[in-house]
């Protein structure tokens, strides 16, 4: 990751101006979240993130993410509250690209989340689901079930260059989940893309929960899968870690308990999580340039995960306790 | 600018445990400097520069960087300290790389200084001259006239590939320099690249002068004559700004008086910025990757340096007070 748009501090010092803080006593561009520009900023004594949206946010949605973030913020989430300007308005423009100042959050992201971590995570998601029960709106997942089929073909016989065999068993997962997929399980706006790095922690406490440019309305328990399936296997996706998936499973639940419909279906719905990031970072894989910005994530990874979600074991992934 | 190798936070958490400090609170990969990789961390409540050395910096160099840079800031300059672990020594090694914990210094870099920040700067670079003539050692200058004309060669005709005519050209200044480059002024330990990047303000008031990785032992007056290039033209070398210079020049000689004679050579000596920087940055154009994490610079900015360096009214461009 990297900075992309380049903003002088005297560009950043005057766009301040319109939040009536300051003076600019600090900027450093971060390599962080997506395919943004970022920078921590200090000003009047309080950090601050400054985002610069490239192409990959469309400036149409920015409004529904400010909306979403500052409702949970709002209901005491760690979520990096979208400041407005001194006119109210949370969305500007700097070097002719959207923008946005947004609250700093301590902490540090993880790599190799602990289960005591891992059970504070499993609690903020849950809080997080119930604080966005009363949020009205929010996009459809554009990564959901249709998406998969659009990739699957997009993409078409270039999977076997990944893997012999990889187009044609993608497409029949597309089948079987399309059959599979459960509709009658409570929706709301959910975060889709909880991975550990999203995550900012004090000790094994939850700090921050951040990068919400995936946030959709979908299945709430499908946030749940995503998250486990980014969270519960050793990285290259050939090992499960249960005990850690059995900590962020009670977590959740003690917070917002899972239905018994949840649970049964949960295998079901981690499939689904699997086959999107495979077919996300196979279309990155086939499609980035090399010596891009962006670093190549392996979906071989997430393959291994959808096998481990198909497997007749796949219950046990999850370490929910016993009824 | 990028981060190049990617440190976890537990990796982070573990390496300042040799120096005793802690928790960690934050660590942010950040953009800046030469091409090393840097992370802005909190630790026990202060904030840190954390610097691996990729391959441009030397791992044999680093010794004396430490030594300069640490001898600067005992002077009371106004440079990151390098800090020594619990064990004393200021080199670690961390993801295979050499590694420092240095001080973080508060302010913003310039792109478009002001003369008060010039006359700031100035004066900065001076006292920092004054502070390094007691420093003892220190390799002599990598980037000096012999590499001119090695990287003139090197290049050799592909340089008309930037302009026709430009390799000619270019072997002409080596040889005119040769000639003409004093060997009689005082010499010290220079910094050799105080581009405005490199320097820290808070408001008009110099808060940190960075990215020492050129520094080296040449001629004192040489150091002013590269910040000259660097500060006193418009950033595509088109148009002189002598009303920067004067102040630039001002701040300088407040501190640190110019000898006539480095003033009567300022332009030989700013033709040699010149021409290194046109040299260096001619070899990066030509040999970087499209698409590479660094960003190329025009070497055609420090063409039209130099021949505003070589034409008969040079010596306007200082901006000197009359005798």
């Amino acid at each position: 990751m990297a900075v992309f748009t380049h903003v002088g501090a005297e560009d950043i010092a005057r766009f301040l101006e319109n939040y009536g803080i300051g003076p600019l006593t600090s900027a450093k561009g971060i390599a962080e979240g997506v395919e943004n520009s970022n920078y921590l900023v200090e000003a009047g004594g309080t950090r601050y993130i400054l985002t610069l949206y490239e192409k990959r946010v469309d400036a149409d949605d920015l409004p529904f993410f400010v909306a979403f973030i500052n409702h949970l913020a709002d209901a005491g989430n760690p979520v990096p509250r979208i400041l407005p300007d001194a006119n109210g308005s949370h969305v500007q423009r700097l070097m002719g690209r959207p923008a946005c100042l947004i609250q700093y959050l301590p902490g540090i992201s993880l790599s190799r989340p602990n289960g005591r971590q891992a059970y504070a995570t499993g609690a903020a998601l849950a809080r997080l689901h119930n604080s966005a029960a009363d949020f009205v709106g929010g996009p459809a997942n554009p990564q959901g079930p249709a998406q998969w089929r659009f990739l699957t073909d997009l993409i078409g016989a270039r999977l076997d260059d990944i893997l012999p065999g990889l187009h044609a068993s993608v497409a029949r997962e597309c089948d079987a989940l399309e059959r599979l997929w459960p509709h009658d399980l409570p929706t709301g706006v959910i975060h889709a893309d909880l991975f550990p790095d999203n995550v900012l922690v004090l000790g094994d406490d939850v700090s921050g929960i951040i990068d919400f440019y995936f946030a959709c309305r979908d299945t709430t328990a499908y946030d749940f899968a995503v998250t486990h399936s980014a969270w519960c296997f050793s990285p290259d996706g050939s090992t499960p870690l249960p005990t850690l998936a059995a900590s962020l499973a009670k977590g959740y639940q003690s917070v917002r308990p899972l239905s018994t419909a949840e649970i049964a279906v949960m295998p079901v719905l981690a499939r689904g999580a699997a086959l999107r990031f495979l077919l996300t970072r196979a279309h990155d894989w086939l499609d980035t340039p090399e010596n891009a910005l962006v670093v190549k994530k392996d979906p071989i990874a997430y393959l291994r995960r959808l096998d481990a979600y198909r497997a007749d074991t796949a219950g046990a992934l999850f370490g929910f306790a016993a009824p």
